[in-house]
C-alpha cells in the first residue's frame, strides 16, 4: 500500500535529481540519492522497486530517465484536473490563483449550494451541488478542494468520498474523518498566522 | 535568544495543559509535560526558566497558572493586531476570514499600490503603500501578512523590515530573505495541492 511517506520521499528524490541534473550528472546511484535525501540506499532501491523503477545492475540509474519516471508517478507529466467545493472568499481566491496553472493544475469546475454565489464567477464553470456526482463521474475527477464553512465540511467530505474522490485539500478549520486510503491535506490559515504571532509575542517578552 | 523551536514547544505544552485541565488536573510536574510533549523533563524546566516561569520546589506547577503564563507569553491574552499587504483575491479572502477574529486576531489595515483595488473593501480600512511606515509606527504593529504577487514580495518584505515588523505570514510563492531574528511562515498553496495530487496519482499507479 502506497502511503504519504513514500510520496514525500519520491518528491524529495525528484528535487535532488533535478539539482544533480543541473550539475551535469548523467548517472546516479542509490547511495547518492540516499545521501541527498537522508535515507539508506536500500530504502531508495525499495521505494523505486515498489513503483517498478529499475536501474542497471551495478550501473545505477540514468538521471533523466529517473526524473521522467518519477514525474509520471507523481502525475507531473499531465494536467491535473481538480474541482472546488465552496465559492466564498477563499474559493474565489483559489479560482483566480495563478500558481496552479503554472504547475499544470486546473480547477475544472466549482460547486456551491447558493446559485447567487455562482453568478460572480467567469473563468471556471460553477454548478449547484446536485450536479456534483455526475460531474465527478463523467470527468473522472479524483481530487477536490474543500473551501466551505466548518459546519458543512464533513458532509461535503462524505459526498466526495461517495463519488470516488481520493484526495482533498481542506481549508475548513476542522479535522475531516476519512478512510485510511484517502489523503487530506489541511491548510489552517489561523494556525499559520498564530505560529507567527506566538513567535513575535514571545520574542518581545524575552530579549536574551 | 528565543527561537522557533521554543515557541513550538510552548505551544505544545499549552495544548497538553488544556487537556490536563479538562481532565481535572490541578497540579502538573515537569515529568508529566515531558511525557505529553515528547521531550525530557529537564528540557521542560529549562524552557520555563527561560521565560521566568517558576514552579514550587518539589511541588510542580499549578495547571491554571501555567496556562495563563504561557497564554501571556504567546500573546493569546490580548487581541493581536496585524496588517495585510496586497488586496488581491487572496488578500480579500483573508480580510473576510472568520477564523481570525475568533482567535483574537484582527487585521487592522490593508495596503496596496492600486487605489482601485482598495475601493472594494469595507470592514478593514485600506491605504496606499506610502501610508505604510507611519501606520506601523503609530500603531506599534509587529506582524504582517504578505499577499502580493511573487515579483513584489521581497521589496515589500524589505519595506516591512525597515518599519520594524518582526513576523510575516507569506502567501507569495517565494522564499523571502530576512535576518535571523525575523520569523517568516510560508503558505504555498500550490505546494499544498501538489502534495495531494502526488498521492492521488501515485496511488492510482500502484494498487498494491
Amino acid at each position: 500500500m502506497v502511503n504519504k511517506i513514500y510520496i514525500l520521499r519520491l518528491s524529495n528524490y525528484l528535487a535532488a535529481l533535478k539539482k544533480l541534473s543541473n550539475m551535469g550528472f548523467v548517472k546516479v546511484f542509490s547511495e547518492n540519492l540516499a545521501d541527498a535525501v537522508g535515507v539508506t540506499a536500500s530504502q531508495v532501491r525499495k521505494d523505486f522497486s515498489l513503483f517498478n523503477i529499475s536501474g542497471q545492475k551495478k550501473g545505477g540509474y540514468q538521471v533523466e530517465a529517473l526524473i521522467s519516471s518519477i514525474n509520471t508517478i507523481l502525475g507531473k507529466d499531465k494536467v491535473n484536473e481538480v474541482i472546488l467545493i465552496g465559492v466564498g472568499h477563499i474559493g474565489t481566491a483559489l479560482m483566480h490563483y495563478k500558481g496552479f496553472e503554472k504547475e499544470g493544475i486546473k480547477i475544472v469546475a466549482a460547486f456551491d449550494t447558493h446559485v447567487l454565489e455562482l453568478k460572480r464567477q467567469d473563468d471556471v464553470p460553477a454548478f449547484t451541488m446536485d450536479k456534483l456526482a455526475a460531474f465527478i463521474k463523467q470527468n473522472n475527477i479524483k481530487t477536490a478542494i474543500i473551501a466551505v464553512p466548518e459546519s458543512a465540511a464533513q458532509t461535503v467530505m462524505e459526498e466526495l468520498l461517495a463519488c470516488g474522490i481520493k484526495g482533498v485539500l481542506n481549508f475548513a478549520p476542522v479535522r475531516l474523518r476519512v478512510p485510511e486510503d484517502i489523503v487530506v491535506n489541511n491548510v489552517d490559515l489561523r494556525q499559520e498566522l498564530d505560529n507567527v504571532l506566538y513567535f513575535v509575542n514571545a520574542m518581545g517578552k524575552n530579549k536574551r
